[in-house]
């Protein structure tokens, strides 16, 4: 799973255009401090720009954090740890159940695939990158980038164990950037609370506003056993948020479309979401019911139906926005704008034309592309395997993306590290994938024939994950130690399965950037330049998982004629309790009623503007300490994907007051209460 | 389930301007005769139409069929007696999975809920029914309109036991049609092949051409315990399509949009086709892993799960159609000549833009509309019960349109006929409908509350189907028998679960009429008029579930630049096997193998224009004889909701060829052989 955060809707932004009031998620190398001393009378300097980046943790499971204390200490959210309650859990321990507190800290827990990243640096690497690629075309055109951002990678980064470099493509191949970080990779668990705590209202609420969630918990960064010294953290600050105060959130916004063009946006809704919304729908209810078999399918299936019910309200919110002709009008407007700024500049020319041409040539790649490489976790191993042992063979600049030398140390830990895997739930999965590739490709698809012969969806899901030893992790690290040779002679049948599809998938990626990856990133970059020329800098990049900062205030806002609260108080949760799930209060809050501030304030909104990825962001006042932890947008939030509406797209926050209740009276932790009090 | 045909797509024909070659599904009062001619040397003259007319069948199921000899036996498809099939099995005689063959007539099996009605006249009540309500708007238009209605079929239809009137709606408020039809509501089964030879192929085939599918059986009208004469019947001709010959279709199309404004098209797409997609697409997944559970589950969610998998491949073919900009864009054209016409006639005034103001406010009734009715068939017969309760109460005037007196009987019939209920189905089915109502409502909306009160959705469900005693026929029977008073003094949950919904569904109904369907049907009689005065009578109606007759050839089509064939063999259907479902042989097929003719024609395409509701209609040469069912409609013309196109539209139909080689040799009947050849 990897987050409940997203950003933006109705009065939406010109994409292309500067931004409005509170809208973006800048660069922390190119924040509008003018535009916000003009907007709020006072903006942030350099100084507390820098200090917040060297506070400010990138979660590799998909979250933000930062460091709260000077002994590696992180805030993050619940469910951006929920996959490691529920690694660390079996029959016995239910900790997603019931939550976790560490009572020392040799006690607290590994969380398996998780890596903690600060920046240290950012260096403009665009005439690097871009030099490399002049003149080339499609697939060439990609190789010779991938080449030149694994040679940067690689030559930056020669401390493997403690540093990763990754270039960043920004403006959609307007500008690459080499983000340097240092690097956590042993991430363990301190203190969470327990699910229903957090996740009180379920699916209903998600994405819903008034709000009653506990959506904290605290990891620790570890090396050589020991917890990490992190003198430039952040001060935790356990106070109620001030109607009206400015807020910032700096965090890692996984991914946004608001640069698309009328062509890409038209695939997202004629035929990928439509797609996303039918296949996704239909695993939510195989899920649901599987879980309903038994008590350890219930507990097994819990993190995946969460991920998929967020996943799937981003994707319904998103099939909404861009089925609003009020929200789509005004991106195209943008871009009609755009256009008319460019017009006669023959540098530009048209690349607009060029993404349209490349995006009809996607349309008979994707399904392709998308169902050859079918869903499940030992699916997912077996392919790793595959292609590592594959490209491992080849020279640095000559791999995939995932494989370079800078990627393959967390490849590796994601593949290596112990966790648990349900049979049952990967067979479900696979039999899903499977069956939705027969009915998107056609029974007759030649695609359709290779992933399944003569056998069923059920059939061959039953025989591959039924015969496989993957969910052994020393056989994953005796297959990746063993190289290409013992991935050839292993006679595992997800292993062989993966060695099967592989060269069609290579095919369908190599076509993939001849007709579209190629000439995007060609494209992409005249349209960078096209904004670059007509707006200047005022302008952010897309979201791309990296860094950013995104400023606004504590401020309710106006839903059909009635005014929203800025705030929701511990006692609120209490009113809102039906007993009945999702909304039956946690046995932790029942049993601390009587000590529980009821006026503390629980979760609060600002204008702060947000996307999934941004989850366990640390919420900042203008004297850089934390005040809460953003975990969510409001339901106007799920165009942001395409475009912001300050006045009614809202960030959803847990505040520190509400955390501190709880650490100190509901799921007691008192070493970690002295140590966030430490200056 | 209804059926699995649709019909049209990408070069769609000019929805309200003069329909294209093959397009059309035309009243028998109305055929375009001349046009035909032109186009193929030939049209039946009136007493051809006659004469089909009286041998067309339709069936309430949802379902068209036609008489085939004189005894009462009628021809339809597998799909629209698979319900019936399934009402009689159990754990010791599965004849859904087996298939059925009466060794003799006294064994044929009945059909709970199954009605045959043939159309014995036809009366335009135009002048009546716009008379009555004219200077009226909203819900006092609506009810005046149905007032009438339901005193023209009363005053029509004095015998209830062997007639039935309706009042059909045609063109969208432009015609006012009285169909009067002699019924038979006693129906069983005489013949029906293994599931396994009827849907070979399963969901991924569906829609797909080509096909080996055995989708035909029989049934037989029944009166007064006996067989029924019918003199009139089509004459049964087992022979094989002649490539290019013509090709007449008969039958009941149940719905198109094809005149829908783009407003209303805007609706579809914009609000309603997403909500359908998602939440039926999780309703298959549910039941999907529910039937893996146990061969109980599996044997008794089949036939709910063939009718969701036909639905959603119908949504999903709709959703494609509307997001082709190349197909919207000549809906929108078709609108604009329309418009271009009408301009300055100040008798038509701006209709669309009626329509338009009406589509807006029908967006806020159409959630609670569609959730505050949840889905089950035990909800389904409380709610039957409580609304005929209250309605009888009211002279036939006042009534809503399912409880006036020439609607009652069969009413009655579909409530009290014996057939089995699953409860793991209905409350599986029941707790998924309200969760999607709490989902697309919210948790905080006032009829979220009203449907859950403080439970769960799981909860609710759970205490209703288990509470309730409706799924004995002899409980239902005697609370309709009892009226209003014993609905009123029930303490049965489900009864009391829908009188408490009851008024607020009321109240929604009463809005939709004043501000939806009344301003619909207004501007509907306008929008008709327009098309009338552009165009004249060389029209037809959007289909109404009424009898219609369709033009065409056998002929097949070219896809993505292959020529698709026009027909496959009995001997393909053993090639295609693979063994593993849906694709393994029935074991009737194995069996027979040696004997059968594998040169036999299986299937075959025609140009013809149908669509659900189609299913089972006979397919008729020159000489009026049939040669097959119409069983289906390719991939392509699932855009057929909204429009036609002759290139690729495709009608798929089981030859009558095979029919008789199943007859004769895998599923052997030699009284049915006999009574098919005699004259």
């Amino acid at each position: 799973m990897t987050a409940r955060l997203a950003a933006a809707s109705a009065l939406v932004s010109l994409a292309s255009a500067p931004a409005l009031a509170d809208e973006g998620m800048w660069t922390l190398d190119n924040f509008p401090a003018e535009k916000v001393k003009e907007d709020y009378g006072w903006a942030p300097d350099q100084a507390w720009l820098d200090k917040v980046q060297a506070g400010a943790v990138r979660l590799t499971g998909g979250c933000s954090a930062s460091f709260v204390s000077s002994s590696g200490l992180i805030l993050t959210n619940h469910h951006c740890i929920a996959t490691c309650l529920y690694d660390n859990s079996n029959d016995q321990s239910d900790y997603l159940l019931n939550g976790f507190v560490a009572d020392r800290r040799e006690n607290e827990l590994m969380c398996p695939g998780q890596q903690a990243e600060v920046v240290t640096k950012i260096t403009d690497v665009t005439g690097d990158v871009k030099a490399a690629f002049a003149g080339l075309a499609g697939d060439a055109l990609t190789k010779a980038r991938d080449a030149k951002i694994a040679e940067i990678e690689s030559a930056n980064c020669t401390d493997k164990a403690k540093t990763r470099c990754q270039v960043v493509t920004l403006f959609g191949g307007g500008q690459y950037k080499l983000y340097q970080y240092r690097k956590y990779s042993d991430v363990r668990l301190a203190w969470a609370p327990e699910d229903r705590a957090a996740t009180f209202g379920g699916d209903p609420d998600n994405f819903n506003f008034p709000r009653y969630s506990m959506d904290a918990s605290f990891l620790r960064a570890y090396e050589n056993g020991k917890p990490v010294s992190t003198p430039n953290h952040l001060r935790w600050n356990p106070r109620a948020p001030i109607d009206g105060e400015m807020t910032f959130v700096v965090g890692n916004p996984g991914s946004t479309s608001r640069l698309y063009t009328q062509s890409q946006l038209a695939f997202e809704r004629e035929v990928r979401l439509p797609m996303i919304l039918a296949t996704y729908s239909e695993l939510r209810g195989r899920l649901i019911r599987a879980m309903e078999e038994s008590p350890e399918h219930e507990r097994e299936g819990l993190d995946m139906l969460g991920g998929i019910e967020n996943s799937l309200k981003v994707y319904i919110g998103r099939v909404k926005a861009l089925n609003d002709p009020a929200f789509t009008a005004k991106l195209a407007e943008a871009e009609a704008a755009l256009k008319a700024e460019t017009a006669g500049n023959d540098e530009i020319g048209d690349p607009w034309a060029d993404v349209e041409e490349a995006v009809d040539a996607y349309r008979a790649l994707y399904y392709p592309s998308r169902f050859t490489s079918p869903t499940g976790t030992l699916y997912g191993y077996a392919q790793t395997l595959v292609y590592a042992a594959q490209e491992r063979e080849k020279p640095n600049a000559e791999r995939l993306r995932g494989f370079t030398e800078s990627a393959l140390p967390l490849t590796e830990k994601r593949l290596t590290d112990a966790k648990p895997v349900y049979p049952w739930l990967d067979e479900m999965t696979m039999s899903w994938s499977l069956s939705k590739a027969r009915e998107y490709l056609g029974v007759d698809d030649e695609d359709s024939k290779l992933l399944l012969g003569k056998e069923s969806p059920e059939q061959l899901a039953e025989r591959l994950v039924n015969g496989t030893k993957l969910a052994d992790p020393a056989v994953r690290k005796a297959l990746w130690d063993g190289g290409l040779a013992a991935i050839e002679a292993s006679e595992d049948p997800m292993i062989q399965y993966a060695l099967k599809l592989a060269p069609r998938q290579r095919e369908l990626d190599e076509q993939t950037n001849e007709l579209y990856s190629g000439p995007l990133a060609a494209a992409g970059a005249k349209l960078a330049d096209a904004r670059f020329a007509a707006y200047g800098d005022s302008l952010y990049p897309d979201a791309t998982f990296t860094l950013r900062i995104s400023y606004g205030q504590v401020k309710g806002w106006t839903e059909r004629g009635k005014e929203v609260p800025t705030t929701t108080t511990m006692g609120g949760t209490f009113e809102r309790a039906t007993g009945n799930a999702p909304f039956d209060l946690a046995p932790g809050f029942v049993k601390a009623k009587d000590q529980i501030d009821m006026d503390a304030v629980y979760d609060f909104v600002t204008t702060n503007d947000i996307i999934g990825g941004n989850s366990g962001s640390p919420v900042i006042d203008r004297n850089g300490t934390v005040i809460g932890a953003a975990f969510d947008g409001n339901i106007n939030s799920l165009g942001g994907n395409y475009g912001y509406d300050g006045s009614i797209n809202r960030t959803v926050v847990v505040s520190t007051e509400a955390v501190q209740e709880a650490l100190e009276k509901i799921y007691p932790a008192p070493a970690l209460v002295k140590e966030l009090a430490a200056k």
